[in-house]
């Protein structure tokens, strides 16, 4: 497995199956290795073809005068034990192998076929991505090794996904665009012939871009192997684990080949090691972005922070419901709420901001003191924004920006939900996002994801 | 109550406190009214202003010409008891008393002002949205009556919002802009001064454009008249209830004035009135989107029907979580899945249709066939696009445009998730929404709306 990295960061890539025709995989897999702008050569490899995407292409990898780090291959399943050995001899360092039509098929032929693949990798110490996986995205790396272009355009940050679907992986990939998640890698492992979780966790846990592992399991035929992983990678690691249900199960069997397994078993297995659940599409984004852009939450004091009152009551609801507590102010800080505040309005923990309305020095007065305040070990603040306040938006933003370079740095998580009209206000709102900060769009998700930071807290407390 | 038809469909609306400043509230109503393109007459009031938003002004409601039908008062506490009384002489029909500083005070001064009120809007029967409130929108009338211009830019659809928080009202609004919900109103009854849950649902239950009734409570005074009003109402209500948590608890009584009570005993009267409860923000809107869209789900019995096998799996363990099942199909519409499909992929509820990727006609095949299984009560159908399956989109879409004027019509209810890249993507996918189907963005909350349509379901089949 030492050979990962070059897998993942190849100098050159040949894509074996390349074509020229839009109904092929290997259409696909050109069309994002080209539009991703990766960096490194690329060997186009189809008996036929002698250019594929105006790139010179060549009969056979073994027929590529230069050396060829990593192979795509998007082949029919009875090629691909040659296509494998011709890789070997090509001396490559690692495969994806995105043919599909092995254990996940009801024959037995399918496992059959898929346990002589592994011995040809073994024979030759290939890591393979897959067999049955879409590929992999590596965003800093600019390679798309994937037969979906469009993995090429996510925003860039520190969330690694290994998913163990690649329907998954799409989801995720493509709520991230709404949900403004940053991703180093989106990696769909298939089959996992023999790179599996464990593997991965490994590999990422070293890996520089990466500040968040998050995995997406159906089944596993040796998790105990992942939980050794997730006890030596110093990363947060959170984890969704599908087929939950009778009927879940059932599908995942048929899906990947592995039975998914008494779900109580998995739980009491991250608990253990360190890993955090979470159970939702969205919740796995949000608590990822949140664990890549927000320091530790100390302990569970929470300060709610409203423009407006209903959204406070809201996120005090949603944040007791995930054990946060909401402390009192220490005298001092209540004292300057109390300055700042006329009494029209509750000014203790969760302190209604709407008399500040107008004035935007009081609502970013109260943030700077509560922040402050021993306490409290973090914050949310909510507010909504329309014409009539926008100049309250302008004066937090300018807060939330100079907010990075305090001294003493305040390490305390800042979630802000920010409701606003389309148009303008958007942009103004996603320039606070991720800058120390993290925005979410409703009080219950950002308490929610307020409360999966205290879940990591005392795991890692645990540990 | 009778004149509640008038407030809110009024021929002729006075803004009393209309202002060119932008710092005022009665500054932003103008604007919400004009650039609402309200059709009927503005009358500003101000005593300096000869023209206000280049519309003549009177010094008094009293010195209009005409007949003055609704009059939206933002003007301070301390003079809205002599403008009510005019109000009365000019014999308005209704008033939005947009005004704070009431009930909702500490100062017991605040409940008494509002007592007085109360009696002065008796003596006139006067019905009085608010106090404390920002007003509230009527989208098939064009009337935007508050102090947010956004509001006229929500999608007009059969969701009537009535909120005791203008916090959530602004949440919900904005929000929906994302969800894609439509609205016939939405209204902030603030301190309910005399127009109360109760007189909302009444008049909503008999309001043409409302065919879903979302309430939003913190606390109430007289909850058995809301019952009480539910029961008479023949339109679908959900409500959702703040202030569950202690603090949450606290904030309630300090913003609205009334006690938020013990959260068991609402939920108790809810399920007695027939009212679905929702928990979560983004709940409410996706809950009331799927019932203004669709039929109701006659059982529990839903198929889930998947591109890709990953999100399937989730959507049955979400569906199950539900209380909702997956049957076995009929043998006539196994046969005819096994006809289309090869046995690639599990080909039983949940069908995994990821051998279909590249033949949309399987795929709308399989939807058609499944729609007619009579141990079918509702359908979860899931997709990712991007492109390589764009062929998909545009097949599924026909299908789904056809299926509105299929003979017989089919009375289940469809719900759809897609994930897609930004683009031209999502201007295909919405042009397929509440086109007799519902799109939410993943599976779990595709599984959750169609487990509220169920819960709905028997909370009716239990009256």
């Amino acid at each position: 497995m030492e050979k990962l990295p070059k897998l993942f960061c190849p100098s050159s890539v040949a894509v074996i199956g390349a074509s020229n025709n839009f109904g092929k995989l290997g259409y696909h897999v050109m069309k994002s290795l080209v539009e991703g702008k990766y960096q490194g050569e690329i060997y186009p490899i189809n008996p036929r073809g002698q250019e594929i995407w105006s790139i010179r292409a060549y009969a056979s990898i073994e027929d590529v005068p230069g050396e060829v780090e990593l192979a795509i291959v998007a082949v029919p399943a009875q090629l691909a034990l040659r296509v494998l050995e011709e890789c070997g001899r090509k001396s490559v360092k690692g495969v994806v192998l995105i043919t599909a039509g092995f254990r996940e098929l009801e024959d037995p032929g399918g496992a059959a076929l898929q346990e002589e693949i592994r011995e040809v990798a073994a024979r030759w110490s290939l890591p393979i991505i897959g067999p049955n996986t879409f590929g992999f995205v590596n965003l800093p790396f600019s390679l798309n090794a994937s037969f979906t272009s469009e993995f090429s355009l996510l925003e860039k940050g520190g969330v690694a996904l290994v998913s163990q679907s690649g329907g998954f992986s799409h989801l995720c990939g493509f709520r991230s665009f709404d949900q403004r998640v940053g991703f180093s890698k989106i990696v769909g492992l298939g089959n996992r012939c023999n790179v599996d979780f464990p593997e991965m966790v490994d590999y990422l846990a070293n890996d520089p871009d990466t500040q968040v592992i998050a995995l997406y399991i159906e089944g596993m035929d040796e998790p105990r192997r992942l939980l050794e992983a997730a006890k030596r990678a110093k990363k947060p690691i959170i984890a969704y684990k599908a087929g939950r249900s009778e009927r879940g199960d059932d599908a995942s069997r048929f899906h990947t080949g592995s039975l998914a397994g008494n779900y109580r078993i998995y739980q009491g297995a991250f608990r253990q090691a360190g890993i955090l659940e979470v159970s939702d599409t969205e919740e796995l984004l949000d608590v990822a972005k949140a664990l890549d852009n927000l320091p530790p939450l100390g302990g569970n004091r929470v300060a709610v922070l409203s423009s407006q009152a209903g959204p406070g009551m809201i996120a005090c609801d949603a944040a007791e419901a995930q054990g946060l507590t909401l402390p009192s102010f220490t005298p001092g800080t209540q004292d300057r709420i109390n300055e700042l505040l006329p009494p029209l309005a509750i000014r203790t923990n969760p302190v209604d901001m709407g008399p500040a309305w107008y004035s935007p020095e009081v609502t970013v007065g109260i943030v700077a003191a509560v922040e402050q305040d021993s306490n409290v070990d973090g914050i949310l603040f909510l507010a909504t924004y329309a014409s009539a306040n926008l100049a309250l938006m302008k004066t937090m933003r300018d807060y939330l920006k100079d907010r990075k370079s305090l001294k003493p740095r305040l390490e305390k998580p800042l979630i802000a939900c920010f409701a606003a009209p389309p148009a303008i206000w958007w942009e103004e709102i996603w320039a606070m996002d991720k800058e120390g900060v993290v925005v979410l769009p409703t009080p219950e998700r950002a308490a929610r994801a307020m409360g999966a930071l205290w879940r990591m807290r005392q795991l890692k407390l645990a540990e």
